[in-house]
C-alpha cells in the first residue's frame, strides 16, 4: 500500500473492473444498468474503449488506461473487482493493485478461482489490512449481464461495502436476490465449485436418462424433447431441463440429422467439478455421485480406447428393449429415477459443504446456500427453493458456530420428510431403470452410484467391517468391537486370542446359555 | 554436505537404516539376514538397542547413537534408509542427514510418502549432488522382515547401488525379486500409491460378495469360509481371498458369534487409497471403482447419519432372496461378477499408470510393474503374473520413452485377449448380480461402477454429446462434429445458426437423396 494518504484525491466511481472479456465486461454493464458508475480497466485498452463505444449508454463508465488510473477514480473504500483467468493471473494483477490502494480498500476476485488460492490471497491481503473478497459467480455471459447468482466469501465486514451492490446484480427469486454472504476467506468460491459439481452430476443423469429413453425406449431426440418439455412441468422442472429439451429438439442444417447425433462425443472434464470431487476425498465426503459424473467425462474422451472396446468388448447383452405398451410406464420410471438420484448429487454436495465448513471453519448455512441457486445460476430450479426450506429457510443473519451446522438442519437432505418421501416414492421406478439399463447394457454410473449410496447410508450394516477384519489380519490395523470401546487386535498369525490396544488378551464372560444378547 | 572430504574416515557397514518402529526393524534385520551389515539409529537410543538384543544373532549390526556416528558407519557410497512417518518427519530428518553426507551418497525413504514430495525432495537433494531413492514398499510388518514387494524410483543411475540390495531382501516370485527399478524421482512411491488404491478395490469387491452372499443368499460367515477357500482355488486365487476366510471363519471367544459381527463396520480412508483416486482426477484417468471403494469407507464411517438413515429411508425391496435350488448358481455369478469388478479395477489401475506416465514424464514400464506385484504385497496373486505376460512380460532393461507405453502393449488391461475373453465369460452373470443386488436393496457401488465402465468404453455413443450440447447452449463452450474439424457454435438465442469457430455460419451441403452417410 501506499505510504501517504491518497483518500483525498478519491475519485467517484463506485466500483472497478479490471479484465473485460466476455465476463467481466457484462458484470460492468450489469452494474452500470444497476446505477452504478463503472471505472473501466483492461491490459489492452482496445476491449475497454470498444464496451464504452457499444454500450456507454448504458450507465455511467469512467474508461481508465492505467490501473493507477483505475484506482485513482474510486470513491473510498475502493473497490475493485477482477475478472481474469483463474491461477496466476490473478496474482499477477493483485500484485500490482496492492501498492496503489489504502487499508480498508475491497479487493473482489469474482473468477473461478480455486477455493484453496482464495484463502491464501485473503490472509494476505488482510494482512496488509486490505479486504479481499472471493466471489463465486454463476449463469455464463448471460448471467453476468441479466442477473448471475452470486457467491461471495471473505470477511464479514466487507459485505456492508460489497453486499448492497452484488445483491442488485443478481438474479431475483420471489424478490429475494440470489446472492448472499457466505462464509470467510474461500467460502464463496468453494461453494460456487460445489454448485458446479452439482451441475456435472445433474447433466450427467440427464444424459442418461435421455441414454436409456433412446436404446431402451427407442425414443428419437425430436420426440425426446416433448418428452423432456414435459417432464419440465414435474418436480423436475429446470433450467438443465429446459435446455436439454432445445438442444434435442435441434437439427442439424448440414446433415438433417438430429444435432445431438452430429456432435462428438467426448466432454472435457479438466474443471471445478474435478475440484469438487477431490475436495470430497479431501474433506471426507462420499460424493461418488459427483465424482462418477467427472469420470464419466473423461472416460468419454478417452478416443481411441473406446475406439479399440467398440471393436473388442461383447456386450453380452440378449438387446430385449421395451414393448410398445409398456414405453409409457417406462419413460416414467426414468423420470422417477432422474429425480432420486439428482437428489443424491444434491444431498452429498450439501454433505460436502458441512464436512469442508469442519474442515475450514466457516459458517457456512446450507439453507440460505440453496436460496442463492434457485434462480441465475446453472442448477437452477423451484426444487432448490423446496431444498431451501428442508434446510430452514433463508436467513442470512443465521451464522452456525464455525464448523457445525445451523441448529435443526437435517443431518442430509434425504432426512428432509419431503424428500424422505419423495425417494421413497420413486425407489420402486429407480430399482426397474438401473436394472433394465444392466441388462441392457447401457452405462448409468451416477444413477447406479446413487442407488448405491441410498442403500449404503440405510444398511444395517455395511461389508467394512469385513475391510476391518482384513486390515487388521494384514497390518494389525486393529478394529473396534460393537459391544465395548477401545481397539482390538487377533493375533492372527499366533493363537488367534484377541488383544486390546496394550496387547493385553481380552477375556470377556462367554454369555450365559440362552442369553439374548448372544 | 561437508566441505572436506571424509572418504578416507569411511565405515564399513553396507547400509544405515533410520527409524526403527516395526517397519524399519524388520527392514534393518532382513538386511542383516540376507548378509548385509546394517547401521543402525533411532531418535531414541532404546529401540536401537532393544533391536541389537533381541535381533543382534541374526546378522551384522552397528548400533549407533547419533545420525553422525549412523553416517560415520557407512561405507561409500553411504546409503541411509529412512522409516519415519510420512510427510515433515522425513523432511527433519533429510535436513539433518544432508550436512553429513558427500556427493553420490544416496538417501533412501521407504515410506509411505506422497510421490508430490517424493518429487520435491528428489529435485533438492539433486541439486546438491545427492541421490534421492523414494521406495515404495508393500506387504506390512511380515513383509517387511521376510520379503516385501519393492518399488524403487530416483535416479536410474542409483539403482546400481541399491537395487541389488533390494532385490535381495525383496520377496520372490518364480526366482524374480518383487524389486524393479520404476521410474524417475516420485514414480516408485507412485506406483506404490496406485497398488493401494486397487488393493482398496480389490478389498471392497470382496465385501460386495460377501454382503450378497450373506444378505441374498443367507450364507453365515463360517459357511462363507468355505466358499472363500473354494474361490482361492479358481482364478481369484489371491492373498486377499484367502485371509477373508480366515476372517469370516474366525469366532468371537466373548461372544459365540462370528467375530465379523461384533467389528464396527466403519472403515477408515484417509490414506493411499483416497491420494489415488485424487490423483486419478488429477490426471484425467476414469478410477471410478478405485474412487467408489474410497467413497464406501468413507460413507460407512457416517455413523451419526447412518443411524438416522436407517430409522428413516424405506428399503422399497421385495425381500426376496435365492432360492435353495438356485443358491449355488447365485455364489458362482457372485464369483464371476467379483473377478469382473476386480479386472476392471486393474484396468483403472494400469490406466492411471500411463496418465500420470505422461503428466510426470515417466518412463513406467506396466509389464515390469506387474511383476512387482505377483508376491510380497497385499494384492498378491498369480493373477498378476498374467496381467505381467499380458503387458509383454518383466523386461527390466525395457523403457519406455518418458510419457508413453511400451509398444506392443494393450491400451486397456481388458483389451489383452485372455482378459477380454475372461470378462466376456463373466459378464451374463455379472449383469444378474448386479441386478440381483438393486433388487434386494444391498450396495454394490463397485460391482456397479465396474460394470458401467465396461458399459461405457464399448458405448457406440455417450450422452456426453449431450453434455457438449448443453454447454454450448449456456455457455457458448463450443463442440466439435463428428463429420469435420473445428470448433462449433449453435446461437441458441438468436436464430440458431451453426456457427465455426471464427463466428462465420456453418453451411454444408445437405446431402443427396439416399446418401448413406446422411
Amino acid at each position: 500500500m501506499t505510504e501517504q494518504t491518497t483518500t483525498a484525491l478519491a475519485g467517484t466511481a463506485d466500483i472497478g473492473v479490471t479484465g473485460l472479456a466476455v465476463m467481466g465486461a457484462n458484470l460492468a454493464r450489469n452494474f452500470a444498468r444497476n446505477g452504478y458508475t463503472v471505472a473501466l480497466h483492461n491490459r489492452s485498452r482496445g476491449r475497454t474503449d470498444q464496451l464504452v463505444a457499444e454500450h456507454g449508454h448504458e450507465g455511467e463508465f469512467v474508461a481508465t488506461g492505467s490501473l493507477e488510473e483505475l484506482v485513482a477514480s474510486l470513491a473510498v473504500p475502493r473497490r475493485v473487482l477482477i475478472m481474469v483467468k483463474a491461477g496466476a493471473p490473478v496474482d499477477a494483477v493483485i500484485d500490482q493493485l496492492v501498492p496503489l490502494l489504502e487499508e480498508g480498500d475491497i479487493v473482489i476476485d469474482a473468477g473461478n478461482s480455486h477455493y484453496e488460492d482464495t484463502r491464501r490471497r485473503e490472509a494476505a491481503l488482510a494482512a496488509q489490512g486490505l479486504h479481499f473478497v472471493g466471489v463465486g459467480v454463476s449463469g455464463g455471459e448471460e448471467g453476468a449481464l441479466n442477473g448471475p447468482a452470486i457467491m461471495p466469501g471473505g470477511p464479514k465486514e466487507s459485505y456492508a461495502a460489497v453486499g448492497p451492490m452484488l445483491e442488485r446484480i443478481a438474479a431475483q427469486y420471489g424478490g429475494e436476490p440470489c446472492c448472499a454472504w457466505v462464509g470467510t476467506d474461500g467460502a464463496g468460491h468453494y461453494v460456487k465449485m460445489v454448485h458446479n459439481g452439482i451441475e456435472y452430476a445433474d447433466m450427467q443423469v440427464i444424459g442418461e436418462a435421455h441414454d436409456l429413453l433412446r436404446r431402451v425406449a427407442g425414443i428419437e431426440p425430436a420426440a425426446q424433447a416433448a418428452v423432456f418439455d414435459a417432464w419440465n412441468r414435474t418436480e423436475l422442472s429446470s433450467y438443465l431441463i429446459e435446455i436439454t429439451a432445445e438442444v434435442l429438439r435441434q437439427t442439424d442444417a448440414a446433415t438433417g440429422r438430429p444435432l445431438i447425433d452430429v456432435i462428438v462425443d467426448e466432454a472435457g472434464q479438466k474443471g471445478t467439478g474435478r475440484w469438487t470431487a477431490i475436495s470430497g476425498l479431501d474433506v471426507g465426503a462420499p460424493v461418488a455421485a459427483i465424482a462418477e459424473s467427472v469420470f464419466a467425462r473423461s472416460l468419454s474422451s478417452q478416443r481411441e480406447v473406446r475406439e479399440i472396446a467398440r471393436e473388442t468388448l461383447v456386450a453380452g447383452v440378449d438387446g430385449a428393449g421395451v414393448a410398445d405398451a409398456d414405453r409409457e410406464q417406462f419413460v416414467e420410471d426414468v423420470r422417477q429415477a432422474l429425480f432420486a438420484s439428482k437428489l443424491v448429487a444434491y444431498a452429498q454436495g450439501l454433505d460436502m459443504l458441512s464436512a469442508a465448513a469442519a474442515e475450514y471453519g466457516w459458517s457456512l448455512d446450507l439453507g440460505t446456500i440453496a436460496s442463492l441457486w434457485r434462480d441465475g445460476c446453472i442448477i437452477r430450479a423451484d426444487l432448490l427453493d423446496v431444498i431451501m426450506t428442508a434446510f430452514g429457510g433463508r436467513d442470512t443473519d443465521r451464522h452456525p458456530e464455525p464448523g457445525t451446522r445451523a441448529e435443526g438442519q437435517p443431518l442430509n437432505l434425504l432426512f428432509a420428510p419431503e424428500f424422505t418421501r419423495a425417494i421413497a416414492d420413486a425407489l420402486p421406478a429407480w430399482r426397474r431403470v438401473v436394472g433394465a439399463a444392466i441388462s441392457a447394457g447401457v452405462p448409468v454410473p451416477v444413477f447406479s452410484s446413487a442407488l448405491a449410496y441410498y442403500d449404503g447410508l440405510r444398511a444395517d450394516r455395511l461389508p467394512a467391517a469385513l475391510i476391518q477384519g482384513q486390515r487388521d489380519f494384514f497390518g494389525a490395523h486393529t478394529y473396534r468391537r460393537t459391544d465395548r470401546e477401545g481397539s482390538f487386535h487377533t493375533l492372527w498369525s499366533g493363537d488367534r486370542t484377541e488383544v486390546d490396544g496394550d496387547g493385553v488378551p481380552v477375556v470377556m464372560p462367554q454369555p450365559a446359555e440362552g442369553d439374548p444378547t448372544a
